[in-house]
């Protein structure tokens, strides 16, 4: 048995029965990092012998009897944007260069109380917006890997973790996982905390995880998904029941809706083209399709002028004390969004609340939007990050999205498919996600 | 007995008894007004015998044996931008002249439910903002009555109507009635429903009421603190009871606070300041003296910024279609609302609930702040309403405020005193504020 090959899900039960021990699990994630990320560069941190006194501590509790949580033993990449209280926090940023905080994020708080092994850091773009950091997709070293949780997606994509978490604000989850062929889950908005995650927008930020199936996503969300009163868009509900949603699978087959957003026309290259072309003709009729190019004509300014905006005023002592060592391009960020006035930020906020009633209404016949994850393979170059452009829509509205590694560009990159449902919908989504999985992969 | 002198409690209660008609109260009212209102100008539309025709038909309703509302019966103004189905609604402005809806406010129709008849329109300034209207001060017509809600106030003061209600963005409400001499009570923001009201701001408009004592003010605003979904601002709790705690009674002497906000040392006039004086030597013990020049001494800016947004927003359609019938000053604020900066606006939002949390922390050691309405008695000259600036910090943290018609200028004018409460504790203040009229009258 090839330990790093094994589920997420598999590997918890081998632990859990006693088959493998936390210890022996690490060591071959360990050894797959010493062998591979030289080239890869995913880690913002990483010390193998913390990694591993973690595992040891985790067999000798799982020994002991006590009770043990659903991740209790499984190594787990967290992007270096989440505060650690064992682990530098450095936000890709000099300006933050030697940052130790002393409090866990309560998300990683979260994956600790169900017995998770806190792998290292892994590495982010800029502040977690544009400007790439060192990571290269495991797939050919001369593409990006998206960001801006590029050094995530990179390590679940080589098997360096079996689960790595992220955060997403316009296409950071999505996009990487698109172009590292992972599995990418952003749940619906205020579904998992993030105090204490590096803020850019209060209304767009969320929480998200690489997997590298649906099952393994939805095993390390569902941990995360407690309330937190820290986070102010998160209520006090009962959160979706993902693995249990997942399991029972749907009742009849699920209906899909391919959805062409503005940027389909301009922006979707010849293998997005094609390939969705395939895909819906195979899918028959479990699929219509519709045009939405009216209805999100303007998301893309909508979300850039709330985005920008709340950068500027996020990132404001940051702009002031280190200038210096800031990318132009973030500068040039938080200056237009120092600028944007008031009256065009309410109007975009009100857009919000608009479009997500516009599209549950739509939502209300079908369980799932099928739509592309990005333009395309991951371009080549390790300058840009790549285009967010399918993702804004969704992450606009809060909408919960996952990309499934379905598709193989003219390069044999690697390229997902993205599901969106209605907010709030996560389970169902993930519930879709599972079955098209199954059925494309029959 | 002198119909018009008697309380709206009274007055409910006669009716309900049978001792006095509904028709024979109203009579009365609308004689009071053919008498005086050539001279004060309270009225936008008045139409006795529709008046009188309600009256009738509660008088019938009541013989017929059914059940009748606490306001059975009773005569209330409407400020002229509550929308009403069966008169017109012009919000003081030439554009919307002729205006004519179709449905009733929410706080009208729980006006009717609870058996008030809708005695007319009361004058409102120009779109609710600055520019004065007809009004003139019952105490005296070359004196401002203030502003917005200038013909509710006016029309309590010279016994035209023994209820009214208006609105509050910044000081429409506190302002008015202390010119007038009457109580005026602003909620909580978000215990009455603005839905089909003018709107200038969702984050301040409030709707409130006049009265001549604190019971009266109680008695109209719980008819109108019912859940509408309609209003975003508004939660389905349980209302505060207004009433039964006034008529508790305070269990141990209130302890009152008395507050020195940024307006105090330049705004405050000798009047007040010979006033506030005296009456906090003659309340003893009960009150303590805190100067809040620090912590408020931002919060007028803040206001300005959101409040100058929203209007700009809000009134786009008039300034677009309008502007040739629209006062300079409203005009220039509506541009200098579309020119304020998003971050601006973000910044002085975020300050709506951290000074919330300051006050809160403060307020838990007393019973109320004691603080001006105004600067000073009715200014002279129509052209302006007064200042705001003492309403301003209250407004801005959505907390409830009552005015109450304890002082007198050197003019002879009457001066209010303002009692205010953290956000939700109406009951109390109204408690407070009865016990505060009843211990200065004895």
């Amino acid at each position: 048995m090839n330990l790093i090959e094994m589920s997420a899900t598999a590997a918890a039960a081998a632990i859990q029965q006693g088959q493998v021990t936390s210890q022996e699990l690490v060591q071959a994630y360990v050894d797959q990092i010493n062998a591979y990320d030289e080239g890869i560069q995913a880690w913002a941190h990483f010390d193998p012998d913390y990694a591993l006194s973690q595992a040891k501590d985790a067999d000798l509790l799982r020994k002991s009897g006590q009770t043990t949580g659903p991740l209790h033993g499984i190594p787990i990449g967290i992007k270096d944007i989440f505060d650690t209280k064992d682990m530098p926090t450095e936000d890709g940023t000099a300006i933050h260069k030697g940052r130790t905080p002393a409090y866990d994020a309560s998300s990683v708080e979260f994956l600790r109380m169900s017995g998770a092994i806190i792998m290292g850091k892994t590495v982010t773009t800029e502040m977690a917006v544009y400007t790439a950091g060192k990571t290269k997709n495991p797939h050919d070293p001369y593409r990006t890997p998206g960001g801006s949780s590029s050094g995530s997606a990179a390590a679940v994509a080589s098997n360096m973790v079996p689960l790595a978490i992220g955060t997403q604000t316009n296409g950071s989850i999505i996009r990487p996982a698109s172009y590292c062929g992972v599995v990418g889950y952003k749940p619906s908005h205020g579904l998992i905390s993030r105090y204490r995650v590096l803020q850019q927008s209060l209304r767009f930020d969320s929480v998200g995880v690489f997997a590298r199936d649906v099952s393994d996503a939805a095993l390390i969300a569902q941990q995360m998904m407690v309330f937190d009163k820290q986070d102010p868009a998160m209520k006090a509900r009962m959160p979706p029941k993902l693995l249990e949603t997942i399991e029972q699978g749907p009742l009849v087959p699920p209906r899909l809706v391919f959805v062409k957003t503005p940027a389909w026309e301009e922006h979707a290259d010849n293998d997005i083209k094609e390939g969705f072309s395939e895909l819906v003709d195979a899918l028959g009729n479990s699929v219509e399709t519709l045009d939405l190019t009216d209805l999100l004509k303007d998301v893309v300014e909508w979300h850039r002028v709330i985005m920008e905006t709340d950068i500027a005023k996020s990132f404001q002592r940051e702009y002031k004390q280190g200038k210096n060592v800031m990318s132009s391009s973030l500068q040039e960020m938080i200056e237009r969004g120092q600028k944007n006035l008031a009256i065009d930020y309410n109007d975009a906020v009100d857009h919000i609340k608009a479009l997500n009633t516009a599209l549950d209404e739509i939502m209300s016949e079908y369980d799932a939007i099928l739509t592309p994850s990005t333009t395309g393979e991951a371009p080549l170059g390790l300058e840009s990050t790549g285009s967010p452009i399918f993702c804004t829509p969704w992450s606009f509205c809060g909408m919960p999205s996952i990309t499934l590694p379905l598709m193989q560009g003219s390069n044999s990159m690697p390229i997902g498919v993205q599901l969106v449902s209605s907010k709030g919908d996560d389970a169902r989504l993930l519930r879709t996600a599972d079955w098209l999985t199954k059925t494309i992969n029959s």
